[in-house]
Order: C-alpha cells, then sequence, then structure tokens
C-alpha cells in the first residue's frame, strides 16, 4: 500500500455509516439516495493556509472550522447537511498532522451526523476545499433573495469575538479565559442548526455571516433588489469588544468577519409570533434594523444620524 | 463592486440554464431537484499547478482539463454528468487568464451539458478543486467492486499518448502534427460517454484511467477481491509511442497515466454481444486480459512467461 493509498483508508475508516449513501469513498464517485420530496443543497469552500487559518494551528482546529464553515452554509440556507466531500492539497506527508486533521474532521461531522463520502488528496501548498451536500423541501429553503421592504432584520448572536481575537491576540495581553473564548470564536464557528425550523417558518431571506454584516446585508439587499437601515445601537456586540477594542468594537462586529452568525429577514408581521417562538424554545436573536425600499443600506446612531453602511468585509483580491 | 465579485459574476453570466438548477450561484448555496427515480453521484478531483499542470499552459486548457478529467469519473460509474461546483485558488487576479480559463471552463462544460452551480474563489497558490454531480438509476451505476473471474477485461482507447507528451516533448524534436496529437491527449482528454450504454448494459465494473492502467487495474481487482492477467500483445499502444519512445512504449502505455480511457470487465458470455453491438454503433474497444481468481495481477508476454504488473502509476507522495 503506498502512503497515497493509505491517507485514503485512513479517512474512509471512520466515516459516518448513513443509510442514504449507496456507495461511499473508494469509488471513481460516490452514489447517495435523495429522498423524493426533498432538493438537494450544494456548496462549496475552500480554506488556504495563510489566508483562512495560519499553518501552525493544531490541524484539528483547521478541520473543524472547514467543516463548520461549510456547515453554516447549509444552515443559512435552512437545509439539513448530510454529506461532504474533502479535497485536501498537502505540501507533504505528515502522518501527525493528518492524524488530528482526520480527529477533527470526524468530530465535526458526526456531531452533524454527517457522511464524508469522497474526496481527493494532492500534493501541493496546504489548502482545503469541501463541498457539503445538504437536503429540504424545496418551499422551505430560504433564500438571499426573498426580504421586502418593511421585513425585520435579525442577527443570530452577538458579533466581532472572531474578528476580536485576530485583532488583538498578537498585539496585547489577553486574560487566558478570554483568550479561550476569543480562539473559541475564531477555531470553532457555532453553525444555528438550533434555528432551521425557525428560519423555515418565519424568514423571508437568510445568510450567514462569514465576511461580515456589512458586508453580508449588502448581499441580502443586491440580491433581493432592496435597501436597508441598521440600528447602530441594536447591534449585539460580543462583550469581549468593549473590554479590550472598544474604539473598533462597532467596526469589529459590522465588518471582522468570520462570525458564522445568521443574518436574517422577518415580515414585520411575523415578529412577534417569531420573538414568542424563540422565548419558549430558550433561544434569543437581535432584531437589528428594517428593510427599506431604496437601495442603499445605512447605519443610524442614537441621534438618527444615517451614514451609508459599506461592505466592509472581508475581499481576497 | 470588489473584484472578488466581480470573478463571482464572471463565472455566473455564461452558466448553461438547466430546469433542474432550482436556485444557481450567488446563494450560500446551489439548490438541485434530482429524479425521483435516479441517485446522485458525486465525485471531487484536484488539480494543483506544478503537479497536475504547468502555470504557463494556457488557462483554457487547464479549465479544460479540470472539466473532463472529473466528467471523466461520471462516466466511469455510467452515470450522466449534470451540474458542477469550482472552487478556484488564484495567486493574483489576472482579467487575461480568468478571461481565458472562463472560456474553457464553460466550452467544456457546455459540450457535456453541464451547468456550473457554485463555487468559491480565494487567494493563494494557484489550484483548481472541482466537485462534480450527476445521476443513474441506481441498478445502472457501474462500480469498481463487480469484477469476477473469467471477465473479459476492455480498454476503451489506445493508451499512453498523453504520458508521451511529459516524457519526449522537452527531450527531443517532434513533428508538428504529433506534437499537437501528443499535446491534445494531455490538455483534452475525451472522456468516453458514448461507452454510457455499453458500461450499464454489459460491465461488471469500470474504472477511468487516471493514474496509469496498471494502477487503475489493480483499484479494480483490489475493490473486488480478484486478481487478473494482461496479455502484452493486446495492450493498445497509442500509434506515436511506437515511433518516438519505442523502448519505453508498453510502460508508458501501462503507467503513464493521464488517459482517462475507461478500464472495464465484462462477462466472458457477454462479449461476443457486446462486441457486435460496439461494431454496430461503429465502436471499438479492446479486450486486454481476464479476471482471475487469485488475488495477484500478471502481464503475460507472447511467450506466455508472467510477471507480476505492479501498481506503478502515479503516486503522489
Amino acid at each position: 500500500m503506498d502512503e497515497f493509498t493509505l491517507i485514503e483508508t485512513f479517512f474512509k475508516t471512520e466515516t459516518l455509516p448513513r443509510p442514504d449513501v449507496l456507495l461511499g469513498i473508494g469509488d471513481d464517485a460516490a452514489a447517495i439516495g435523495i429522498p423524493p420530496d426533498k432538493c438537494l443543497l450544494v456548496s462549496t469552500d475552500t480554506l488556504v493556509s495563510g489566508v483562512h487559518f495560519l499553518p501552525e494551528w493544531d490541524a484539528y482546529d483547521i478541520a473543524c472550522k472547514a467543516v463548520l464553515t461549510n456547515v453554516s452554509d447549509m444552515v443559512a440556507m435552512a437545509a439539513e447537511p448530510c454529506w461532504l466531500t474533502l479535497a485536501l492539497t498537502l505540501p507533504a506527508l505528515d502522518k501527525k498532522w493528518l492524524g488530528r486533521f482526520a480527529k477533527g474532521l470526524f468530530d465535526s461531522l458526526h456531531a452533524w451526523n454527517i457522511a464524508l463520502i469522497g474526496g481527493d488528496t494532492t500534493q501541493g501548498p496546504l489548502a482545503i476545499s469541501m463541498t457539503i451536500l445538504g437536503v429540504a423541501e424545496p418551499q422551505s429553503v430560504v433564500k438571499r433573495s426573498g426580504a421586502k421592504p418593511g421585513d425585520v432584520i435579525f442577527v443570530s448572536d452577538p458579533l466581532g469575538a472572531a474578528a476580536l481575537a485576530i485583532h488583538v491576540l498578537e498585539k496585547q495581553a489577553v486574560a487566558a479565559n478570554d483568550r479561550a473564548v476569543m480562539m473559541q470564536a475564531l477555531l470553532h464557528p457555532n453553525p444555528r442548526g438550533d434555528l432551521i425550523p425557525f428560519l423555515r417558518q418565519y424568514a423571508s431571506a437568510a445568510i450567514d455571516i462569514s465576511d461580515g454584516l456589512s458586508t453580508d446585508l449588502n448581499h441580502i439587499c443586491e440580491a433581493s433588489a432592496v435597501g436597508a437601515c441598521l440600528f447602530e445601537a441594536d447591534i449585539p456586540l460580543h462583550p469581549l469588544l468593549q473590554k479590550y477594542a472598544p474604539k473598533e468594537a462597532l467596526s469589529l462586529a459590522l465588518s471582522g468577519g468570520d462570525d458564522y452568525a445568521l443574518c436574517f429577514t422577518v415580515p414585520a408581521l411575523k415578529q412577534e409570533s417569531l420573538m414568542k417562538a424563540l422565548k419558549t424554545a430558550g433561544l434569543v436573536c437581535y432584531p437589528v434594523g428594517f428593510i427599506e425600499e431604496n437601495l442603499s443600506v445605512f447605519i443610524e446612531n442614537k441621534d438618527k444620524q444615517r451614514r451609508p453602511l459599506q461592505a466592509r468585509g472581508y475581499s481576497h483580491f
């Protein structure tokens, strides 16, 4: 057995048995049975070393982050994540690294009941590209394009902790507990699978906040041909922002990225029943503004002064 | 519009409209309708610059090769390729390169009636990872694992031309016509979609020859828990092998790789009717040996001497 085969065997052993996987890893393609009443959701995300993660990170965390950012895309469509392919490009065969990576991979996949169904291992600069597949009833898929003027904009979680990790950890001393919180936010995003039923029932549009609320809300507005206004005082700031970066707190929450929280819109008439339903479930989401008819996106401060909210999140080039 | 969005828009404009694409590029995930009587086939392939292609190649050819090697995986399962996601990692935004790449991408996709449904563009060392999705009736999927002792081994095309391109083009003078033939084989593999109906009706197992016949036949034997014997005299050598590399001809045909021809097995009782059916369709495939009970893979020369056929195709590490 050559080393190449060894890797594939390594990834093959721990994959979750799902009855809908008709043919798993080890052939030219995997075969899957899709329930006849469901449609298939497909999303691809790439993480490049030095861009999306640092090569010195524990490979366990790199794998978790890769899986969870992909899961986040399924959750944002209100779809159930089911299967994943992994394209792993490695500079060299480092068995210790691979062991940690595989552990993180399977821990994350098992937590979400996702089967690894295939992939490709190649030699080259470290990068991970995953394609995640999920299912949903066609009528319950939540798109970016359904926001309407008057809809309330919600955010699922306090924002900015992952961006804060990047912003402060190299520059200043941080209490060990706080460092752990920031690194957890950066390395182990928490896709809000628990909100899927609420999205299906209440949301007119949704997106996951990967590039920052400002950029991702702009995506909803572009896709829906609407504008929006956020209220500065309502943006849920992660508590550590005030402690470690009070001046940049709002900017990190709006444009820092890497939150993997949800931003979604809800028709105003449904807001009250959503809030009740969330409360009953012991959950909280944050209303942060409104969808408007004009195509601009603004943020309004406590003095009711508006300024344009530019899409200033992460850009690759 | 930032440059990142520009790229996505660039790839969005030319994608093929397929009625089964419920939601295409531009949301957190694409949504697809799968026919209720079909299963889904999924395969991922990565091409890394300097490993699978040279950065100085025309980006048109790089895109074609990436698409066609992915299509080849669907054909080897006897599945119909339908949709594709593209994870493109680029060192910098080179619009001329991107234009050529997009042209090659869409030319190849349109030729196969495949819709680009999503992907990811990231900054980093040049690499292309694609996930191809296809459909087939579950009972007509052809796996690697169905070969039985006594089955005849077939190869779909003369082998070795792509490997010959790599072997000779830098070392010796080659006539312009011959160079064009070799480069065509290397850059524009020709997945045998025309053989899909024959695979479904006759084949017990199939694989596409990406790593070389020796390696890929070994994959069939491992998956099927059988052995095999090839007849040296029956291996279809590409005619240019004799002309430019007579000494290495057999070795290039067996282990050179990059052929993207099919290797498939057919129960002996069905051989005659397959040969007739192929002839009626104006097609040719090459019987090259037999599946055997013992687990070893041999090649037999014209003096009936056997030697082990080692899996000596491309290995990444």
